[in-house]
C-alpha cells in the first residue's frame, strides 16, 4: 500500500461527537472495526484510514444535526456515497465521522415536462435509470460503476456518454448542501439557466465534500433516443484511431460514446468476454438519434473510419447485439485483471485536448513497457480522457516504485499538454501534488474559499488541498 | 431614472490612484466627463454613476498593475466590455477605475483539430466569427449585442442558441484572471473537462467582475453545421406555442433556436421590418445539422406543431430567408420601441421550468396590461427564458413606478415557480433584492467567498451582493 500522510486527531473532540451522535441515532451509529475498514476503502493503493463511526442520516436534518455537532467539538465529517472512487476521498487521516448516505436515496420528484428530477444523493445512476425507464426518459452519467449521485456530483464524474451529454457540471440544475457550519442552502432552482450571482452549484460540484454535503439534486434528464446504434472499428495504430476520433468530432458527429481500448485492452477483452476483435486498437461508438439520423452518424463515422485504415467496421442498433459489446466495454477492469492473475489493478486518468491524445497514449504505453509495468489503456478519447489500469503485485516494492513513478510521470506528461492530471477521477489524497502542478497559484484561491467556508477544516480534510 | 445606491467614496485614494495610474498609462488613461459618462453607461433605466477615470490596458500586467495599484489605495475596480450589460453592472457607485477591456482584442490562438480558442477579453463575438468562418468554425453563444467574450464570460451570458449549445459556462474550458491581490491566476488549460479542485473557471463566469478581471478565455468552438434550416410558426395562443416547444424539447429534436414572439411583437416586427407574418404568437426555429438531418428535425417539428394548432409553418435553407427572420428577430428591441416612438424600453428577464412557462408569459401579458403598460415579449423558450420590454416614458413618474412594480411583480413571480429572476442578464445593481428572495442563505456564502478572496471590495462593489 501507498502511504497517505495522517493528520493530527481531536481524540477528546471524537470521543465527545460519537457519543452525541450515538444518543441521537441508536444503530444508526455503527462503530465496529469491520465497517469502519469498510468506510475507509478505496479501491486505489492508498492505504485505508478508517473513521471512528459510520452515521446514517435519513434526511437533510440528519446531516445537520451530523455537522453542527462535528463542528460544535472540531471533529472531521467525511461523506460517502458507494465508495467507488479511487484517489482516496473517503479515507479519513484525521479520523472522525463517515456519513454514509446509502440510506437517503428517494426519488423526490421527476418532471417528464420540464426533463428534471429531484433526487436524495445514495440515489445511484442505475436506480434512477430504473425508475426512469417507464417515462421515456433517462439520465446520461455514466462512470462505470454503479455510483450515487451524490458522489457523482461531489467528484465531477463523467464516463463514457460526456461527449455528448457533458459531465456532471453540466447535469446538474442545481443542488441543496449543508454547509460546514450546519446550515441549508440552496444554490438555484429549477429554471434550466440562471446568472443570478455566484455559481455555488458548480462550486460544491467537485469539491469532494470538502466543502458541504449535498443532500439533494436537480437533476437534467434527457428523453431516451428512438434509436441507438453501435459500432466497431479496429485501427493499424492507436494514432490511426485518435485521428479518426479527432476527425469525428470535428465533423459535428454528436457521437454519444467513443471509446478506444489499445491492443492490449482487445487481447483482455477476447480473452475474458469471448469475443474475436482483432487484437488491434478498437474503438466502440455508440449514436443516438431518429432511426435514420442515427444510421446516418454511423455511416458517416464509417467513412472516416476508412480514410484513416479502419477496418471491420460494424454497425449495430439490435439490443443484444449492443449489449454485448458494451458489457465487454464495461467489464474491461475485470477482463484486464486477467491478464496478471493476482494483481491489483491501479487505475489512474488524465485529459489531454484531442490533438495529443495519440501522443499521450503511446507515450505512457512505450513509457510503461520501459518501467516493465503491465498497463492497458481505455479511453473516452472524445473527450481526451483515458484510464491506464497498472497491474501490480504490491508485495513487490520495486513495482509499486516503478507504478508510482509512471503515474507522476503520466500526470507531468498530461500538465505539460495543456491537459489535466484528472479528466474525472477527482484529486482526493492521490493527485494533490499535480494538482498544484497543474493549476499553481490558483490553488491559493481554492485554499481562501475553503478557509471561508470551513474555517475548522472539519469537512472531508486532507482531500484535495 | 431609477436610483441606485451609492456607497461611500474614498477620494483620496482615488486620487493618488488616478495620478499614479497616469504616470504609468499616459493617454490611456482618460478622465473627461463624457468618456467617464460612457463608461457608467447601462441600457437600463438605472442612473449614471461615472467613473473617476477610464483606463485602457493592452495586457495581463497592465490589467495587474492596475488592480495592484488601487488595491494598496481601497479604490474600486470596474471592468468594462462593451456597456450592453442591462443591470447597472458597470456604474461606479464609489467611484474609482473603470477597467475598459476592448484594446485587449487580440485572438491569441485557434486549435482547430482541438475546436478551441484563446482570446483576450475585449474580443467581441462578432470579431470572433468573423475570424472564425474560413476555418469552418463558429462560436455559438448569442445574446443579441456584439458583446465582448470578457464581457459574456463575466455576467454568463447566453441567448439564442442556448437551447442547444449552452451558456457561457458551458462553453469555456478555461480561464487566466487577475485576482483581487493582483495576482495572475490560470483556473484551468486546454481538456475538454477536468475534474482537478474547485472550479473558479465557473466561478468567475457569472461572477460579474466582483473577484478579477478574465484577461484570457479558452473558448470551446463548433463546426458550422453543413446544413441550417430556419422555420416559423404561428400560433392561437401563447400557452398553444409553448406546449408546441415542450413537446419539441421533449421529443429530443436538438433545435438549435426556439424564440417566441407574442403577439404585441409580432406586430412591432411587422411594421418595422415589412413583414407580413399572422398577428398571433410566433414561435421562430432555427435547426443545425446534416442536410437529410436538418429537414427531418423542421419535418419533425412541423407535425408537433399542428398538434397543438400551429398555422402557417414555413421551413426554409436558404441564406437570404433565413436572415429576413433573423434580422426581423434580432431588430426586436428597435421595432419594439416603434411601438411607441420617444419611449424608452426597459428589458428585463426572468427564466422559469418550461412547464411553467406558458402561464408566466400570459400573467406577465395580464400584469402589464393592468399597470396600462406596453411591454411586448419575446423568449428563449427553449429554456423556459424571456425578455419583457417595458416601454416607458420616463418623465412620467408614475409610469415608473408601475414599471417597477411589474418587474418586482414578474420576479417574484419567477421564483414562486422555482425559477429565476435572471436567466441571462444577471444581478448587477437592479436584480439584488430578488437575488436574496431567490437563494435566500446561499447569499451569505456568496458573501464570505467574495469577502475571502477582496477583502478591502474594491472589485466592481455594489454589484450582485
Amino acid at each position: 500500500m501507498v502511504q497517505a500522510a495522517t493528520l493530527p486527531r481531536n481524540e477528546a473532540g471524537i470521543e465527545t461527537a460519537v457519543g452525541i451522535l450515538k444518543q441521537r441515532f441508536g444503530d444508526r451509529l455503527q462503530t465496529g472495526a469491520a465497517i469502519r475498514a469498510q468506510h475507509g476503502h478505496t479501491t486505489t493503493w492508498i492505504e485505508n484510514q478508517s473513521p471512528d463511526a459510520v452515521v446514517f442520516p435519513h434526511s437533510t436534518e440528519d446531516v445537520a444535526q451530523i455537522i453542527r455537532t462535528c463542528g460544535a467539538h472540531k471533529v472531521p465529517v467525511i461523506p460517502f456515497g458507494t465508495g467507488t472512487s479511487l484517489e482516496g476521498h473517503v479515507n479519513a487521516p484525521a479520523g472522525g465521522i463517515s456519513v454514509d448516505l446509502t440510506q437517503m436515496n428517494r426519488i423526490l420528484a421527476v418532471n417528464t415536462s420540464d426533463l428534471d428530477c429531484i433526487v436524495q444523493p445514495g440515489v445511484t445512476r442505475e436506480d434512477l435509470n430504473t425508475h426512469l425507464r417507464d417515462q421515456g426518459l433517462f439520465f446520461p452519467i455514466d462512470p462505470g460503476a454503479n455510483a450515487s449521485l451524490g458522489g457523482m456530483a461531489a467528484t465531477r464524474a463523467s464516463g463514457t456518454n460526456a461527449v455528448r451529454y457533458g459531465t456532471m457540471k453540466d447535469n446538474v440544475l442545481s443542488l441543496e448542501a449543508v454547509m460546514p457550519d450546519g446550515q441549508v442552502i440552496r444554490t438555484g432552482h429549477r429554471a434550466r439557466k440562471s446568472s443570478a450571482g455566484y455559481d455555488l452549484t458548480r462550486l460544491l460540484i467537485g469539491a469532494e465534500g470538502t466543502l458541504g454535503i449535498i443532500t439533494e439534486i436537480t437533476l437534467r434528464l434527457q428523453g431516451i433516443p428512438e434509436a441507438i446504434t453501435s459500432a466497431r472499428c479496429s485501427f493499424p495504430t492507436v494514432d490511426a484511431a485518435c485521428q479518426a476520433v479527432m476527425m469525428t468530432i470535428q465533423y459535428g458527429i454528436p457521437v454519444a460514446r467513443i471509446e478506444l481500448l489499445d491492443q492490449m485492452s482487445v487481447q483482455a477483452a477476447n480473452a475474458y468476454s469471448g469475443l474475436d476483435l482483432p487484437e488491434t486498437p478498437l474503438l466502440l461508438l455508440e449514436f443516438h438519434g431518429s432511426d435514420s439520423g442515427a444510421a446516418e452518424q454511423a455511416e458517416t463515422f464509417g467513412q472516416i473510419a476508412a480514410e484513416f485504415g479502419g477496418v471491420d467496421f460494424t454497425a449495430t442498433s439490435t439490443t443484444e447485439e449492443r449489449n454485448k459489446l458494451w458489457q465487454a466495454r464495461h467489464d474491461m477492469y475485470w477482463a484486464s485483471l486477467q491478464l496478471r492473475p493476482g494483481a491489483q489493478g491501479i487505475s489512474t486518468d488524465v485529459c489531454v485536448p484531442i490533438s495529443r491524445l495519440a501522443e499521450c497514449v503511446t507515450a505512457a504505453q512505450d513509457k510503461a513497457q520501459e518501467l516493465g509495468l503491465l498497463a492497458p489503456i481505455v479511453g473516452h478519447v472524445g473527450d481526451g480522457n483515458f484510464h491506464t489500469l497498472v497491474l501490480l503485485d504490491m508485495e513487490i516494492a520495486t513495482e509499486v516504485s516503478a507504478a508510482e513513478e509512471f503515474v507522476g510521470w503520466l500526470n507531468d506528461l498530461a500538465i505539460s499538454m495543456n491537459g489535466t492530471c484528472t479528466g474525472e477521477h477527482g484529486i482526493g489524497q492521490g493527485k494533490r501534488p499535480y494538482l498544484v502542478k497543474e493549476l499553481g497559484a490558483a490553488t491559493a484561491y481554492m485554499a481562501a474559499i475553503k478557509a471561508a467556508l470551513d474555517p475548522d477544516n472539519i469537512m472531508n480534510p486532507g482531500k484535495i488541498l
